[in-house]
């Protein structure tokens, strides 16, 4: 144990309270001396030296020597820490019914409220690319949490007295259900939290434009090719429904992510938990998350497979799916000015060009199809680490919960910035939509029951090689004449299915 | 329109009945001359020659000339073309009361239901990779449909009359709406025909093996290593309950495959359509199908996405991933016969060698194995083609749909083998299983409270060391005798968690 | 053995020569009797009857029972029975001098010869989804040759006399080598036969193409959204170099698939070979293939490892990368007629629509993307097997040559259909690319050296608000004169770097 | 332009020189204050505020607003910025030649030699989810250098004089050639800087291993089952090829990588540059990198198609994927101690159990197979970006190179930890290898010449049914005495072919 802080940590401990932000913390960030302080903890292994203003031990600092890989770049994700947190601060309610003594709870419960409410985030240094059980964030965690109850309690930093990692702030856990029950915990609280809000932004966002676009008839299009028309409002209105459905399927997924591992420990069996302890995590994790979580039925599938994640995997890869079929949709509407389909007006949110007026880049859409490309491809590796698990334990662990994780962060604030500064602003072009709409020459259809077949086609033969319109085609060949042509010819009428009248 | 054949076809022509069988497909496997004999068809691009064994018409074989890829292999799977043949069917009977004629919607129905049985396969010989929405197998369809029904009508083929295979077979309908329509009839058919009967069975013969093995204790393993233990059965729980979760997150896809585009016409606004012919359409394939389903609640989104089978092929992908799991753990628990795990003995299907008795190949666990990556790779297919469509049609449904009936019949096919030829004739070698786990070294766990945590560690590292058994170790230290240490160590007494004594 | 159609047979096999077809597949086709007729044929496990109208054994007929998975389709590719035949055939050659009687040698080749040929390819039923190793179609390729070469010596079948399927066929070989060497040589083969030639006559329509269109300006799209010019040419240039490249990086993966595992036996060693072997198998296989091959230089790796067919893969999916984009943007350039960009007309293979004339959809584009979806499938399978090889041998060796051999074929025929029915007929419709380029407002760069960024910058914007052109507004602003604009925005100086002039 | 800091700023400027730590960079570290002080800074929008003490200007400060995604963790790689800084650079360099002011480019070289030495890493705040083209990230360089060479000259930040952000630093290039060019310059330089090396060295790693090795005769393994011997040095030899290969092939996609976009400007015409100005450019970058690069041959293809990036990814993917073979492997032969197969011992790196002694958890083949997974899916999202390019301009670029480099990195580190922490330590446990070696039945082979086939078959037999070693079951028997055995069964007689002598 390195003395040169001590005093001062000591000090920050004893006016330790409930509301006082972490001293170790504050000590680091006030820390201006090149030289680092460290000071020597112990595990199984032997001693080992660590800053002094971190309060996490050996198993930590080991981590970091052993796995320098994108060390600057693929942190555990904060979620996964935050939702360790909630884990922690539940056991240490539940283990007091199962024999932990009542100061040291209280001591564990606030050092953990401090790692959900963020707090403490600098003191999680390791990285994703560690062990394949995430057994190495656990221990970071309740070292962590150790060291920050020790201090609350007034004791040693590395004492491992009056609150030890393994003992208090594990008590009746294992790495083995700990980090897959954090997983689930991290996940169903970002979906939750992030993800299904955001959808629903944006789904209520197409809902408006739909309305708003209710009346504009335009022109179809089916293989890129003119077709039929519609309204510009039904086709948002496919938008709307895609996104509804991406909502409907990505809760789909809860319940199975709802199920927790806790009370497995080791290998899935329960050694060394009481009966009816997972049980009691379960409810004590929802009353911590505010969010719903039930014991897995089978402990052992619940360490060993990962398939809930595979699942969610799925339906944000489908969401992908969707958000990128709507972006090229959107992007190929608003081409041009000139020289695309111009339909659309996209916000311009950047300069384009500082000679092109009306040159917008539809910068929001590459953004999201950008990011729905990343989302695809985190899947393939959530799916290759599912399916690569053996015997009692997935050790695919921290790289599945990293990409799904990523995803939905990716998803979620791809929607906010796309909504935001994209759809919501999305104008329609009438001028231009109603200009392709009667120059198409697939509005002959109308004219068949009139003119009949043959002359109809005809016309648009006509007009097709002589490049004219439709009705100066249909007039020119003496088929009907212009006043005629307006009545028959109505995109308004070939927007719906039609009554039977036999 | 040839006349060499005409006569016989007539004659067939003129002996339909209901209970027939179809004559030119009758003719064509008859046929023994090596000149092909063949009719003119004709299309709005003109005549054409097509064989005069086949009912297919000119745009079938248009197709079969401009896309002739992998023309051997990749056909329209059968479940696509029966799937039409059920669509055709209902649209014949729902077409009666829109106003198309009793007598053509009889010989429509009796032809479309020879499609359904299978009994005109051979007519159908497009590929996959032809327009993306399918058109020309719906043509495909229509053509023979309609000659069919013109022949049990007494007609002449290629005729068009009495029933024309625009006119008539797809009225109310389009390539757009009736293709997607199909894929989801195959799909939520195959599911629930095949892969799901399968997956239960499998579940089932865990389930059976998970009650035999129940009281086998044998070594845990987590990381690959040596951990605590649990019983073969606790182990093949965890299987059992993988596949509960699969039928359960597959049959959730359900409500959404069940929803169906037809209704949508071109683009999908119903043009010429009428009223209520979605929700008519909807109760008579279920009629039909067996299997229930709805008209989809905005045709817009039915036809230019495909989330749905993106979805279902995300929850296949899963299944493959548990599948992948399982046989790779009975494949290394079954490793050996001697320098492997050996705790199971897998069936002996196939001669594993000439000399080494005992030599069993894990057979049916690589070619589970290896269709699990197949379906893995057609996911991402099927997510490529997903997310690539444009404004009012996707066009990559023909490869969308193969790829997900490919693996609905992987998986379906590969559960059966596994079960028959795998699964149900596992067999615990108990002897191996109990050797290895009282060799192995973590049962020392039950001597800490007996003998201390220094003494036991002690017994463990010389066992370690000396390559002895726990027992002769501890033995030797003289923490214990050899009764007490059968006492004491009792891998039966760590199989779950403990009833909480404060 | 079954005797009933023994005299035919033997009939048969006494006037065996080089040249007959083989009597078995002739007694075959011929057969009309609804009973198969079959033979006893015995392995280690004991006796099974096959039919009598093939040449294959017991193995084979094991395999047939244990892993029906997708029978009707998924076949073990011809052109891995075939590259089988080539190397069967150069065993028996190179095992002469090694021992193997001359007569049974000669045999063997005759038969491996008709392998080649693909005349008994009704005797491989085999599928994909069997044993990892491929040892089933290893064996079902001894057991044809060996039946087939003891009927052309005028034997009996099955009685493995005087060419056993083991002892002879099989000489100083292994499953575990011969099927990765097959594996090698058939995508050699498929590569060198199919798909480059494939590819350059393919860059060959386009060269012709961007020669063609040398002197058409039109608008440049960066965004999707209107650029500064260039050529049509310039844009097919592009396409011309992706396909250079492609056949250039698919030609670099040649020299490590060109290595052969053959000599490699069970585990790598080369245990029951002989000194040279190896080397005399490549020379000897690369003159009856044609194509040139090496012996890998580690074999240990070439049986455990399939990295050259992982790395093949993924030359293949840059091409179906280069593929798609090439085929979305001519899809998109010929979209219209009248509300798409409507600058390339596409050749019109297939009727679009029976009304509206000028309608083509852009089926070859269609067929041709989703085949590209179906190789990035493919390739992701292909990766997922090759990971999850395990010590001496990688078991997903069918699974990895099916989608390799798929991918192969499916871009070579894909590329000829393309060629053919789209690249070849492609016409530029120059009135539109001219018209679009003019009414352009990014030509207003040209006029900044002329009246300034400020009056050009007013110009472009008054035209885009008024949507007038540019030179309407430029002349209406009084900036210049009609023909002072049309001197001066001289699109085809826009079309390449300038020489310095200081 | 706010005042506040103004002064400070301009006496860090005052003291400007080549040697000097950039002013700007020291302000902003040194800030206590909690109120953000601002600059104004303006673009063709309109007026934004900017930090004071950051370098970056208005459209830096848009695409911070506007793209507020994955904020925290997503940021444009580090090696794209250095590579802009090489661009920029070589531009100001070869751009002298060409008209660009002498003071100007000293000042633009300074600036971006320090944006390569990671100085200004601060200052380029900027997401992967920004516009499609780097756009953004192109204006972010460009007016990070501008700023600090104005500061170098003694201007006012955000004033744009005397360097302007695109008149000077940006001159003759557009984001959409300098963007690829930074891709490929930023490829080739980690591939070679990092990769290359760290695979080299894991390959020497593992010859040395092979080598140490060479003599320890074990067990083969093939379908996971016991097989033929070989020496653990020749499995390991396999290993040492399969990295050998991996370097080979990952440097045959160099060529193509080393072609640099820079010359074609806007839309690959090569508008607004000078002829030679490409040329020029490949030379200067060449110096400054210490890697060779050459201009693209056709500047359409390098804008509009990003292949080299996945053929580049495609190398990766595939190098993953003998990573994931090889982890695998060690991590099986490390299973135990006691119960697992236990031929390796791994290093020790963390605690692996406070009680089971000897329990090493594999944790570098999992941090390695985890690693490997992410490479596999980002290779998913590469292909994904790469096909979905239209025109002139493929806009996934920012995706594509991030995980490029994200790929490159974590093999890169990844191979350096599992060298340092695993492979080098790698120990064999002999004992262990030749117990199994011995007990295997697979030995018998050897028997076969001397008491034929039968005897041979019944000792196995009889060994395999009784449990006992093969020695014994043969002596039990009477087919031979113990000696004759020993002198029989010799393993390392079975390690290779054999010389032929007929």
């Amino acid at each position: 144990m390195s003395s040169s802080i001590r005093p001062a940590l000591k000090a920050g401990a004893a006016a330790a309270s409930k509301q006082q932000t972490p001293s170790v913390a504050r000590a680091f960030s006030a820390s201006a001396s090149p030289l680092m302080k460290v000071r020597l903890e112990r595990d199984t292994m032997g001693e080992l030296e660590v800053p002094a203003d971190k309060y996490y031990g050996c198993q930590t600092a080991r981590s970091k020597m052993n796995f320098d890989i994108c060390a600057d770049t693929d942190r555990m994700p904060d979620a996964v820490i935050k939702a360790m947190g909630v884990l922690k601060k539940a056991a240490a309610v539940v283990n007091r019914e199962f024999g932990l003594d009542a100061r040291a709870s209280d001591a564990i419960q606030q050092a953990a409220q401090e790692v959900i409410e963020g707090k403490l985030m600098d003191h999680f240094p390791l990285v994703v690319w560690q062990t394949g059980s995430g057994t190495q964030t656990n221990m970071n965690v309740n070292e962590v949490i150790a060291n920050r109850a020790i201090e609350i309690l007034g004791g040693e930093l590395g004492s491992k007295k009056p609150v030890h990692p393994n003992d208090h702030v594990n008590k009746s856990q294992s790495s083995n259900d700990t980090f897959p029950t954090a997983m689930h915990i991290a996940a169903v609280t970002e979906i939750n939290s992030r993800l299904v809000p955001a959808l629903r932004d944006l789904r209520d966002a197409f809902q408006k434009k739909q309305d708003e676009f209710a009346d504009i008839i335009k022109i179809g299009r089916t293989h890129l090719q003119d077709a039929t028309p519609l309204t510009l409002g039904q086709e948002f209105s496919g938008y709307t429904q895609m996104l509804s459905n991406a909502i409907e399927r990505i809760e789909a997924t809860l319940p199975r992510l709802s199920q927790l591992a806790i009370g497995g420990t080791a290998v899935g069996t329960g050694l060394n938990t009481y009966t009816g302890f997972d049980t009691r995590m379960a409810a004590e994790i929802s009353k911590i998350s505010g969010y719903g979580f039930t014991p897995a039925p089978n402990k052992f599938e619940a360490l060993a497979a990962h398939d809930a994640l595979v699942e969610a995997s799925g339906a944000l890869n489908t969401l992908a799916v969707s958000l990128f079929k709507i972006a090229s949709d959107i992007r190929l509407l608003g081409s041009g000015p000139r020289c695309g389909l111009g339909e659309l007006q996209l916000p311009e949110n950047e300069p384009g060009s500082s000679i092109m007026p009306g040159k917008v880049n539809p910068t929001q859409c590459e953004s999201l199809t950008m990011l729905c490309a990343q989302v695809m491809g985190n899947h393939t590796a959530v799916t290759f680490g599912g399916a690569n698990g053996h015997f009692e334990l997935n050790v695919f662990k921290p790289m599945m919960i990293y990409n799904v994780l990523h995803s939905v962060r990716l998803l979620s604030d791809g929607c906010v910035s796309f909504r935001v500064n994209c759809v919501s602003g999305i104008k329609a072009n009438e001028e231009r939509i109603n200009k392709l709409l009667h120059e198409s020459l697939m509005l002959v259809t109308a004219l068949n029951p009139h003119i009949g077949y043959d002359n109809a086609a005809a016309a648009a033969k006509k007009a097709h090689k002589e490049g004219t319109t439709l009705k100066e085609a249909a007039v020119a060949l003496g088929s009907l004449n212009g006043e005629q042509f307006d009545q028959w010819v109505r995109p308004e009428e070939m927007l719906g299915p039609k009554d039977y009248k036999n």
